[in-house]
């Protein structure tokens, strides 16, 4: 569409409009508005987050805590910090898990009617294996908790239990299609061994129908037996379920190798630019560097590794003096047991003395399209922000509410620090979430790009006008 | 990120606050907003428009007006409207120009110093071919129509003009990037021939870096020599003016076979449902249907045609009887010459005793994530359709605005019709845009599906409330 026509009129309006859209701010002469169409602009012409994206995918790729790959990212960052010139660059030492996944995993159904079908399966995140054998057990499928109760113990026990709760495709965010179907992952397997269960079976947590099973954390209870688990794709799910109805005397057999190691040392990775006026008052920004290792950890949580890394290169590149110091936390495990977090919010608590904290923003909903934030804090605070919004909604960030932040900063409330989550597109998110699908390929450099300049844009006004 | 982890409060908020979002024009008891939900909801469950959309990209593919393929698609899609029960169907006859592209284009340099280097090469839509026998000549590289002033006739005489004026990668909307460049794709071939040239070779107008060269029209003028213009991708055009400055005595060879045949016979097809109140009086929405050959026409405009037959679909499927007829036009030959657009301009003249136009809404800015609406209307009426913000902010629709609506019922201004452009996110569109890589696969079933409910939505208040 919209190609230089024979009715140039039209085609010149509309160039017009474009042209006019993005420098609007440009023309208030408001300095704020210059500094982030600057921003905006080196971020559009020098795509570095996007070529850090690059190497942190395809030569590192996938990174689960307590993982070579994890050990090597961790001095990868630091290595691209330390080239930046910042003021300081420190790592912070914590013990974090180390689950592996084992051997390749497997899982078919057989029947007499429909015969053996293999399924694209993967063990949950923080699953026992199942041991080299396998199980092999009569299957029962439920559609949630409920069901699992209304079926009961009897029937239930010596069996595997098939979760298959679609994810609700009419939520406008994915998240809320992945929030109605997540809970099976998580605590299937602690629900159903309690009727009994010798393993699990989960549809995929995705409103997606695709190959690829997708993985992530699970828990079990102390009190009750720990039974093995794995998700299988959603076409898979479909597929079962056909089978099921076919031939209800159908077996399942999977077989997982994972397990437990002992913890080992890893790190969350600091670099800060101080303040010319406050250096002792910080504006903090991050991203998580750990991922599940089916992928290449790209949307989750690469871009945000990279996006918040970004605003310091910004900073540096354009010459911007912040009066407070402006600090990236790179951290490691968001995936598992969250330990990063912990670690991070026991320094800041040491530090209160020493440091106070304006705001925490969190890059943590995948590299697509920027289209605002969502602010965990007073009312006032957030009202503060929407008051931004003249400044913000050239660059498409239209969406400034109150709502939750990210898991990673989330216990620095505690400490009264404001915190805020970067809104992106969440339509494909979930195309990619913990399964193999989550790659490089799959960012797009703009749209990456652009979420960096809008953690910059916000970290401009937080700097000049507090929060 | 957001696993349901072992501080469930923090998630369980998360959650909430995701199933109140969808569901808050709802409790709004709105009777508007209950329709628009349910209109959401059936596009969200039931992607046929995804379903259509394969079709038409896998089985048809690529189809510039006059082709086979364009032939086929139309005839499929009145088949597909044929069978969904509308109150009419109807075919528009037109003559359509009928350029083809001839045999796989060739070009390369040579140079005594860096050898022989090919290229990816494509004919300009609308050129003249080469001959068998190409051109082979000196060529001068330029950055823009000054510079070919500066340079003048005498030095650029029977030479080969490169056009290598980068897209402006800093406009927020990559709409702005395209208008940057995309003159010298339009315009080029008929400056460079005023000083002499014997070919044009232009930089694909895409702010995107890859190896695809983008097609799209070219004009020429009636007083100036027609000389045979190609793209090549932007890689190759940083390659070429790479190789001329080691080798400024460098020769390049184009070879292109295009030509215009004669014209021929095509159609616009319409479908419409019947108003029950005021069915002389109409709501237009369409998008077009030819497109491109080097790819499937998936974003350009393929997304706009399955969309616009959708609202039509959601409509009959949730049993909403509109009270003024609605209508979809799908287009012939936007790419070219909008034949089409002129041929349903004219059938509404010649009914404007019988048919009042309420709306005219055009799709046609790729299937990615719709944004809002851009309105070519009276001021009155832009702030109309501001007012229903509150009933569609909640589906991401932020930015409605007065601006430029679509080429193809841009001549339906001058009968006083409101325009309306379906707004989406510009970002990856031009890494598409007229190019090989326009597929189906790269349109997202969600993004797709939610701009054919934002369409219908409109649809919907438009009907109530009229425009």
């Amino acid at each position: 569409m919209l190609h230089f026509q024979r009715v140039p009129i039209l085609f010149f309006l509309f160039v017009v409009v474009c042209l006019l859209f993005p420098i609007q701010p440009a023309s208030a002469q408001n300095q704020d508005s210059l500094i982030i169409r600057k921003i905006y602009s080196e971020a559009l012409s020098n795509p570095v987050a996007y070529k850090n994206l690059e190497y942190l995918c395809t030569k590192i790729g996938g990174r689960i805590c307590g993982s070579p790959q994890a050990e090597k990212a961790v001095f990868w960052v630091k290595g691209v910090l330390d080239k930046m010139g910042l003021d300081t660059v420190f790592l912070q030492e914590m013990k974090v898990v180390h689950w592996v996944r084992g051997k390749q995993e497997t899982a078919y159904s057989v029947s007499k009617k429909t015969g053996k079908h293999p399924f694209h399966v993967c063990a949950l995140g923080g699953s026992i294996g199942t041991g080299e054998k396998g199980v092999i057990a009569a299957i029962v499928e439920v559609s949630d908790y409920e069901e699992l109760a209304r079926i009961g113990k009897e029937k239930i026990t010596g069996k595997i239990v098939f979760f298959n709760h679609p994810a609700d495709p009419t939520f406008i965010s994915t998240f809320g299609s992945y929030g109605s179907s997540v809970p099976y992952r998580a605590t299937g397997a602690m629900q159903a061994a309690r009727y009994g269960a010798v393993g699990v079976v989960v549809r995929s947590a995705t409103p997606v129908h695709d190959e690829n099973p997708h993985t992530g954390i699970m828990h079990y209870s102390d009190t009750v037996m720990k039974i093995p688990a794995i998700a299988i794709s959603t076409n898979d799910a479909d597929r079962l379920s056909e089978q099921m109805k076919k031939d209800p005397g159908l077996t399942f057999f999977m077989r997982t190798t994972c397990k437990d190691l002992p913890e080992v040392k890893s790190y969350n990775i600091i670099g800060e630019i101080r303040g010319t006026e406050h250096p002792g008052e910080i504006i903090d920004f991050g991203g998580h560097l750990d991922s599940w290792e089916l992928g290449e950890g790209a949307h989750d949580d690469g871009s945000g590794v990279v996006q918040t890394i970004e605003v310091l290169r910004l900073y540096k590149t354009l010459g911007i003096r912040p009066k407070h110091s402006i600090r990236v936390i790179v951290f490691m495990d968001e995936e598992i047991a969250q330990r990063g977090a912990k670690r991070y919010a026991l320094y800041v608590k040491n530090e209160l003395n020493h440091e106070k904290h304006l705001a925490a923003i969190e890059c943590d909903r995948g590299g697509d399209t920027p289209q605002g934030f969502s602010i965990d804090a007073t009312d006032t605070q957030v009202q503060k922000v929407q008051g931004w919004k003249k400044l913000l909604l050239p660059y498409g960030l239209w969406s400034i509410e109150k709502g939750g932040s990210g898991v990673d900063i989330h216990d620095l409330k505690t400490f009264g620090i404001p915190l805020i989550g970067l809104v992106t597109d969440s339509q494909r998110y979930f195309d990619y979430h913990h399964s193999a699908a989550d790659k490089y390929s799959t960012v797009n450099p703009r749209e990456l790009q652009l979420g960096a300049a809008a953690v910059a844009a916000l970290v401009v006004l937080i700097d000049t006008y507090g929060l």
